[in-house]
């Protein structure tokens, strides 16, 4: 599997699309971000990808491990995202504020006056 | 259940241990943060605390959300974590490279020359 590589100039949508494509088309994914910034993105990433997903009745969890990696022969410690399916039994946990359902229509205003007025 | 509220200058050590009690008493825990600092933090901290729990044959998970909170009247999008046990069958997760099991000992040096040499 394709590890997904955030950085801090990564668009969390564009990462959060990547993120549900993965799930769907493998069941999980693996995302890895170095420093506090793409982390973040990261992060918020994987909250955008629940509400993509939502629709599809797939909810996901992530677990972050420490893991270090080789960059331009240095090693630094990255932050890797095993994201993973939520077994269903723990579904309806809430999506948080950005993807609340809109409150429902106010009721149509009354077009005449109602008989008993 | 109390939101642990996690700052650039939080500790993740401290908060891993905030999380491991929580989890342990409660069997989940609510951690936010605001700003890529923080979030940044808060992920180092889950990290830290799935390698306090796993002795105890306790992995988690996080669910990032994002929430709209009040701080001096101002309103911000913090991001919320909900950490929540991970069922069992899901178990056998890496804990990532700052707690992988050290190395077995060499075998200790022969004290004397072995008998065929």
């Amino acid at each position: 599997m394709a590890i997904l590589k955030v950085s801090a100039r990564s668009k969390p949508t564009a990462v959060a699309g990547a993120i549900a494509g993965t799930i769907r088309q493998e069941g999980r994914a693996e995302v890895q971000a170095i420093g506090p910034e793409a982390v973040n993105q990261a992060v918020k990433a994987v909250a955008v990808a629940r509400t993509y997903l939502a629709p599809e009745s797939i909810d996901i969890v992530c677990i972050p491990i420490f893991v270090d990696v080789i960059i331009e022969a240095e090693e630094r410690t990255a932050i890797k995202f095993l994201v993973e399916k939520l077994p269903l039994e723990s579904s309806g946990l809430p999506l948080g504020v950005d993807v609340r359902p809109p409150r429902p229509a106010a009721p149509p205003a009354e077009p005449f006056p109602s008989a008993g007025s």
